[in-house]
């Protein structure tokens, strides 16, 4: 067993932009800033700062332009920014971001839901925004949302998948995320996308966004890293729900990924004691527990005397 | 990938027993003879009925004699029930049980804590206790606890699991199941730990039961399915807690195990949805949510219309 297993991987820190977007309520400036710098000294190789959407509609991400203004240079760790529009992308430009990650759902209803355009709409508008992106100098990552199944439409074909790959690639897309937005993916299925999606992209940029609803995130996460994926998103604690299953568990914590990448011998960079700290003090300041039940057994674990 | 699976795994639903054990008050004996109805109604091929302990120490199951009488012959479906030691197997033979379970831990400390015995002494009671077992016309299972992480001394190093499974089987186990009863295997770890032990025993007869605490349950139930090992304990829910660890997700859910089973296409012979409508049942008797979040996303998904 393992033996094909990289020297490294790469984790995307998305607890500032995807956590913190689905609490209710505005998580403070500063208090963001914090988060992103203890982040960052936890030795997190990218964080997804924030999104640049019209408030009005994700009022938590209104600080959009001030964090990125902030990070966007942040020293030794890469830093991006979602942009929906042409629009957030001068936002993002504006703050002097490097990196923008445009975004839309694997089946037309989530699409509609998510940003009320058909997939051909979104496909018509990537073919202006990727393009100004990188002329403004900016790398681009796509992310394809619910890419192995729905909450609207079920399961979702890996060959459907395989093509929208494709098309990000040709108009210029620099990574690719998968998203497994509602968590129903299973091994088999996420080896069978990859095995779609990598002839397609280049494998090395490709990414895996997995979400632990069913228990799955880990074993998907093992199954991309034996097929050659290298880059994984993570939310500290697993902050982030899912907007579809109320008390559901959302992104896989990073945390976890990190413990599983150690125990198989790949470098990840993360201090996993300075991310735990980070997520006590985390809970302390949303004033509440972090979904993720195994943030609270490490920390019992670091208390416990060894006997 | 995955071009050695089986066709089928057995999976024995630990939820009256393990799961209820966890729980601070008593669940009512014909509740708990409902829950075995619905787990053998569901499809469970095997389910873990009580355990014949002290009921001044484990006061949730001091209906063992009872609930085994009921069910210890239950039809097309196997069943076992916990044997500390000569009496217990003698109340499980007067309960007409056809399996019983024998368990001790991998490290010395943890098997202090858990029967205040050492490991010695524990083997040197079941040269007695097991013998006398097959000769009452049982089986035996043998269970290692903490086998990968004890709360105590950390990590375990699979040739300790190695020696001790050979001891198993030269004392006459019939069925080895390995514990990683903290939740602190990883897959790397998990695949180990299985080459020291596949040697040791016939490779069908060894099961995983396997923690969710951080994450890591189905990565290593896929790890080990990869392996040979055909059998896997669940708890519906993921009843069934962590001592160690207060509120830290402990079993892994039968639910998330029988949907990555599904989706390898290996049969479990279980009907998902009775499960599912098994576990809704069961919250409301318990009158709290169960542990597992991802229970809910299944029952949301259920109801959600698809459009």
């Amino acid at each position: 067993m393992f033996q094909n297993l990289p020297g490294k991987v790469y984790i995307r820190e998305v607890s500032p932009r995807d956590g913190l977007q689905a609490e209710g309520k505005f998580f403070p400036t500063q208090k963001k800033a914090e988060l992103i710098r203890r982040l960052a000294a936890a030795g997190l190789p990218h964080i997804e700062l924030t999104s640049f959407v019209n408030p009005k509609w994700i009022p938590a991400l209104a600080d959009c332009a001030e964090i990125a203004a902030m990070f966007s240079a942040l020293e030794g760790v890469d830093t991006s920014a979602l942009v929906p529009n042409l629009k957030g992308l001068e936002g993002a430009r504006s703050a002097g971001m490097r990196q923008v990650n445009v975004f839309l759902s694997a089946t037309e209803s989530h699409n509609k839901a998510n940003i009320n355009k058909s997939i051909e709409e979104t496909f018509t508008q990537f073919a202006e925004l990727i393009p100004a992106s990188k002329e403004a100098g900016m790398s681009v990552v796509g992310t394809i949302s619910v890419v192995m199944g729905c909450p609207y439409e079920g399961e979702v074909p890996p060959a459907r998948i395989g093509t929208m790959a494709r098309r990000l690639a040709v108009l210029g897309v620099d990574f690719l995320m998968l998203g497994d937005t509602v968590g129903m993916g299973t091994p088999m299925h996420t080896a069978r996308m990859l095995e779609a999606v990598l002839p397609q992209f280049q494998t090395g940029r490709v990414g895996l966004h997995l979400h632990d609803t069913r228990g799955m995130a880990l074993a998907n996460a093992l199954t991309g890293v034996e097929m050659g994926v290298r880059c994984f998103d993570g939310s500290l604690g697993g902050l982030g729900g899912c907007p579809y299953a109320p008390g559901a568990t959302g992104n896989v914590p990073t945390e976890n990924l990190v413990y599983m990448f150690q125990g198989l011998g790949i470098e990840t960079g993360i201090d996993l004691e300075a991310l735990l700290e980070t997520g006590e003090w985390l809970e302390k300041e949303l004033g509440r527990e972090l979904p993720s039940a195994g943030l609270r057994a490490y920390m019992a674990r670091r208390k416990a005397p060894l006997h």
